[in-house]
């Protein structure tokens, strides 16, 4: 295999704190490799290739691309767009045409889904292209890789934050006796679950931590609570959005379902939570809901998944310019002596809409709780920080001259 | 006056991020005054004193002094209390009983209004004590000083937020059309009004503000936002969870009152902004709703505000030494050549119960943004970051020894 082309990179699904890391190494690797002629970058994921919104990421300075280290979001646009398969043609016909023999995704299950289709798509028609995904997620669901670049960025945000509000919630006498805070992961507790690397004493945040992969009960939550408000006088919750049921129904859902079906929560869990307390005793309770900046909070980063998501992106140039196709990069652990993580890869088809949840032996026998294997697992993975360029107080982020130039024009919403 | 004596340090209201940068600088210089003796702290505030739980700061080791300038939360415990007729009395004789000579209350608008409540005890009774306000405030109210401590941290942690999950809203099509920030403040629009340091062009967030300080109107809300989006695809708004409608009436309010008669505000008001929306137009409105985070990341405050909190508190005792009684410290600014501050004072009946809301000249004609004249106003307070010592991935917070060994008798509930 010694064809020689063009490469494209593009991003997908919900952004995380550092994933413009993984596309930071995708472009700097790209432009070192031999076999790789333009490097593309595709304007909102499979959308902006759909339409032809290609930029070329070769005119952007050094300075940019080192700067997307430390900027949040999903630098070249992403979306969240399931092909039809009337796009497959088109699609091809457009790699076709920009000679596009390289093709970079970085996303989740459903964008790992995306991903092998393509790579299907380039197998069954005979068009020499390798596809090699990069995983993202702040969920960190993703099978087959120990875990996923932003989780640790988001876990430590987590933890920080509860860390914090647990002081405030310790610290007040008569304002607020429970604290709740919702945390963001559909179907997985490990972001929710992180909020326990918080805790050092039994009086510390947090004390109650709920997960989706365990049937929520409002009986026994309500009781949960009570019991750690009586011996404490305060107590500190943290839940999934995705709290289900016994019969597996979601406790806060709103009706609409997103491009892929799955149903879109919405800010309804810790309101519904605080209401089963309140129904029940007197007491004060507040909701914290930090929403998108759970999985944007660059200024609160772990150096680790910054540095692996780095790296995940020069590796996955490095596989495809072997000729490798139809992969995910991977993250592999080694603990003893210490947490060190190295780079694999497995099949697409292994990945692609499978989800990874935490497995029973991380969370405790009431439901209520995480148990030490989860400490010990996600512990290293928000070690280190970033050091971001400050101006006036804020951190200064970048932007692509490319994609400054057709922002305006793709933004546009369709009338 | 050479009268000598102990001194008694309190604090009180919801805490801010830097609030024991205060306390911090009251207990080094109290330690250093040779007209005070033993250095007592109240634990939960004015709450405390009444219960006698008193702890001797001297006792705390210096590490422990140092470690409350970055620890959040209220380190000697807070209340919301408001002083009955029938509890002077007893002040006044638990003051005599440990010769507490020295008063200071660190607090907002209600603190300042215990303060003062207590200086006039001791001037009426003919007691010697020394009775000093030290301003923390995340809503920026106080008047008689430029700014209030813990603002300008509060400020900060709010626009990189806004500067993070901006960005993430900008660059993901399809996921969310408009973001929705809920920030603290019940009168005072300060904080919200913050949100806006984050911005430096047309296209970054946030583009609509709304204020407490003019009336809400729902139809001119629905259209703005409406307006951004059609221009953009996307539009993000910050809120301040005490939006009125132009009959006085909270947009979103629990029926619930604190100790003081304010109403409770819940956490609906980003919701019912978002309803607002989607029961005109079919968008997608995702909110963000930080709660506590906003006056306890101390992992993101502002040096300037941290300093400024600390000198505060040592500001607070040299007065008192001096014999000064019935004041608060106060932030005075000097903007030119460069933005400096420097510490002075006011009488209390100036500041108790008052609110010092934002000049209508900060507000746009339109009443959905602010002015020139609050960026030069804000922009130096949330300048210069903090240094925290971390430990696998987390700040170290300090506990005091003497709150460790008082905070689980008085946290117990009453039963």
């Amino acid at each position: 295999m010694s064809w020689k082309g063009n490469c494209l990179i593009a991003q997908s699904g919900g952004p995380t704190a550092v994933i413009n890391n993984s596309i930071s190494g995708l472009i700097k690797e790209s432009l070192r490799q031999t076999r790789i002629k333009t490097v593309y970058g595709a304007i909102f994921g499979i959308k902006g290739v759909l339409d032809e919104q290609l930029i070329d990421l070769g005119l952007e300075s050094r300075q940019t691309i080192d700067g997307l280290r430390y900027t949040p979001g999903a630098a070249l646009g992403s979306c969240r767009y399931k092909l039809q398969d009337s796009d497959y043609e088109k699609l091809l016909a457009i790699f076709k045409k920009h000679d596009i023999r390289f093709f970079f995704y970085v996303g989740g299950n459903d964008s790992m889904d995306t991903a092998n289709k393509i790579h299907q798509l380039a197998q069954t028609s005979g068009y020499d292209m390798a596809v090699v995904g990069v995983p993202k997620t702040v969920d960190n669901d993703l099978p087959e890789t120990d875990h996923s670049p932003g989780y640790g960025s988001a876990a430590k945000y987590i933890a920080t934050v509860v860390k914090e509000t647990g002081l405030d919630l310790q610290g007040i006498v008569a304002s607020s006796d429970i604290a709740i805070l919702e945390v963001m992961g559909r179907n997985a507790g490990w972001l929710t679950a992180a909020a326990a690397l918080a805790k050092n004493n039994r009086e510390e945040a947090p004390h109650l931590i709920y997960l989706p992969e365990v049937a929520f009960d409002r009986e026994r939550f309500v009781n949960d609570v009570l019991k750690v408000y009586d011996k404490l006088g305060y107590a500190y919750v943290v839940a999934s959005e995705g709290l289900t049921d016994k019969n597996g129904n979601y406790i806060a859902a709103e009706k609409a379902t997103d491009a892929f079906g799955h149903v879109k929560l919405g800010n309804g869990l810790a309101t519904t939570l605080k209401e089963y307390i309140t129904k029940e005793a007197n007491l004060k309770v507040r909701c914290n809901i930090l929403g998108t900046s759970q999985r944007s909070a660059i200024h609160n980063s772990s150096r680790t998944d910054a540095s692996e998501a780095y790296m995940a992106g020069i590796e996955a140039v490095k596989l495809a310019a072997r000729g490798m196709s139809g992969i995910m990069v991977t993250l592999e652990r080694k603990d003893h002596p210490y947490y060190l993580s190295s780079l694999g890869y497995t099949d697409l088809d292994r990945v692609a809409n499978r989800e990874k949840t935490m497995p029973l032996s991380m969370i405790n026998e009431e439901h209520n709780n995480i148990t030490k294997e989860f400490l010990d697992y996600a512990r290293p993975l928000i070690e280190g920080e970033i050091s971001i360029p400050m101006h006036q107080g804020l951190p200064v982020f970048v932007t692509l001259e490319g994609y400054k130039r057709m922002n305006l024009i793709s933004r546009k919403p369709a009338s």
